[in-house]
């Protein structure tokens, strides 16, 4: 169904597809050293929860490719190094720490020689790869079978195959059930400041033949008032223990909404996105962006010359509002700091 | 306070500030046709409902007056094939069809020559300029006493200086409020497609000297879940019989979130913008708009090329989730019904 990799490893490189040039251009960056990767994650070139953890590992992979350690003591070091400015990116999306933490845990580890760790170093950035692809396909499945037939879906920023490494997330269920025949069609809000609706969700469902509406982000309360919508799927940057979740800035608005109009909310992140530690919302720093993201729109001017701005990039839906929170293991129901617990307290 | 007339009758021709080139330019149009302030209208570089009527009446006196008619008769015919013009700029601002209305009252009257006709076809237009004037001060006065000090003002799109011939709707509460030494400061959603909040409000605000921070519509939810919002005040352009007003997109998705997050949500327009002969919102006819301005800011295209686009102007917020609606009148509290038209009516 898809055409572009979000990101790939070749001739021992990783490549990340440029997402700052859609819907206008099919570019991949190529990264040669750690900071393009860095910067590639800072400047949203490879975004989508997901796929940062996997562009993060891929980067680490990188370092371990191109070593002159001669120690496992002294590549842990330069491992250590590179994984701390990784995790200065961005500080909202979880999935990121989850990936550094898993391959930190990875060269702790006793290793008989260099090449031992840097083979794993590969290989498990490579193994991260695969298990989204398939968490992709279990999320999928798992929310398809919540919608009915025909469905129309309204979601929010881009949670789909460009933000992870197969179907998405949100998108995935939207996948699956077009591939079991179910009738769904898209309403996707733009998403401003950066437009990843009308750039990337438009672009990619209808790469996938799947029909898709745009519409500004103000225009969502509009389409559920003609009864237009039969459910909200967005992803998720961090999902607290108590099922509070940051997402794209707009979401916690589309659930409020959706709550008004009586449509079921649905949230869908792989289980490397809740993230325990934070206990709810409150915990879940919010990352705030350059305010010509709003004043600008591809380098267009927009708004009065040094007009104060409030940026923030995320924002946190309350759990009450959310419906259900739907993982590759299943369908977590209310009360959240239970299901969720449960679930992955029992692997 | 305000430098820049929005419409102006000048040396014999009306002249409109050309609200498209801000906040970059500062020009206006100098309309020689009735056609070139048709066009104005339906372009939007003259927008906001109380601007709209009143360059209507301006349309039309300058149809006045540059008539060859030599008959009244004759005159009445051209005067009212330029209000079928005119009428069919833009179809939900109410305060088009009043004014409209008000000026075939006034050539429906008997005249004794042309020339008296044609002098009080511009009498009139420029009394409804005045009118507006003093009902945009009395909005304010009755709008400011509402407010906390200090205050922090949320808005949408733009009801200011620029919609009317004075100091605006919901932003002359505003104005009123600063002129009293109350501390208001205001958050200006950004109101895609068209930018008015960032590229109109913004602008008219600093202007003012008022401090307003820029958001993205979709940052609303935000501000107000962290306790930054004491009210929200739009302007409308229709206001049926029973309080539902159709404002700018976007408008009934901030009344929601308000009525979330306990917010007073106040509306405020002239008298010219209840339309009672429309029972509920549903009898409100609301425009769409040319796709383009979805895909496209400023000539830039920002999405896929012919993804498909819907691109309603207009939203309509129903009463129950409106506060109070503001008028020249007073303060109207709901049941609308009634404190709608027991107001008009005791006139």
């Amino acid at each position: 169904m898809r055409r572009y990799p979000t990101l790939r490893w070749s001739e021992s490189r990783p490549e990340v597809l440029d997402q700052t040039l859609l819907p206008h251009d099919v570019a991949y960056v190529r990264c040669e050293h750690l900071d393009t990767m860095a910067e590639a994650i800072r400047t949203l070139r490879v975004r989508g929860a997901p796929a940062i953890g996997l562009a993060a590992g891929l980067g680490l992979a990188l370092v371990a490719e191109k070593t002159e350690a001669t120690s496992i003591a002294s590549l842990r070091a330069e491992l250590d190094h590179s994984a701390g400015i990784l995790a200065g990116t961005r500080p909202t999306a979880v999935n990121l720490f989850w990936a550094l933490q898993r391959m930190r845990q990875l060269w702790a580890r006793e290793w008989r020689d260099v090449g031992g760790l840097r083979h794993a170093v590969l290989t498990e950035a490579l193994a991260m790869i695969e298990e989204d692809q398939q968490a992709c396909r279990a999320m999928g499945a798992h929310g398809a079978a919540l919608l009915p037939d025909p469905c129309r879906v309204l979601t929010h920023c881009n949670a789909g195959y460009l933000a992870t490494a197969d179907y998405g997330t949100a998108l995935a269920v939207v996948y699956v059930a077009h591939e079991q025949g179910k009738r769904v069609s898209v309403w996707a809000d733009e998403t401003r400041p950066l437009l990843q609706g009308a750039r990337l969700t438009a672009w990619e469902l209808r790469d996938a033949g799947i029909p898709v509406t745009l519409i500004c982000d103000n225009m969502a309360a509009t389409v559920m008032s003609r009864g237009e919508v039969d459910v909200v799927i967005t992803g998720a940057d961090r999902i607290a223990a108590n099922g509070d979740a940051a997402n794209k800035i707009g979401t916690m608005g589309v659930a409020i909404l959706a709550t008004y109009f009586g449509i079921p909310f649905y949230v869908v992140a792989p289980r490397s996105t809740i993230d325990l530690a934070a206990a709810t919302g409150n915990s879940i720093p919010i990352e705030e962006r350059d305010p010509r993201e709003v004043t600008h729109i591809r380098g267009v001017h927009i708004a009065p010359s040094d007009v104060t701005v409030f940026n923030p990039a995320f924002d946190v839906t309350p759990a009450g509002l959310i419906t259900a929170i739907i993982t590759e293991e299943g369908v977590h129901r209310p009360p959240y700091v239970e299901s969720l617990r449960v679930r992955l307290t029992e692997r």
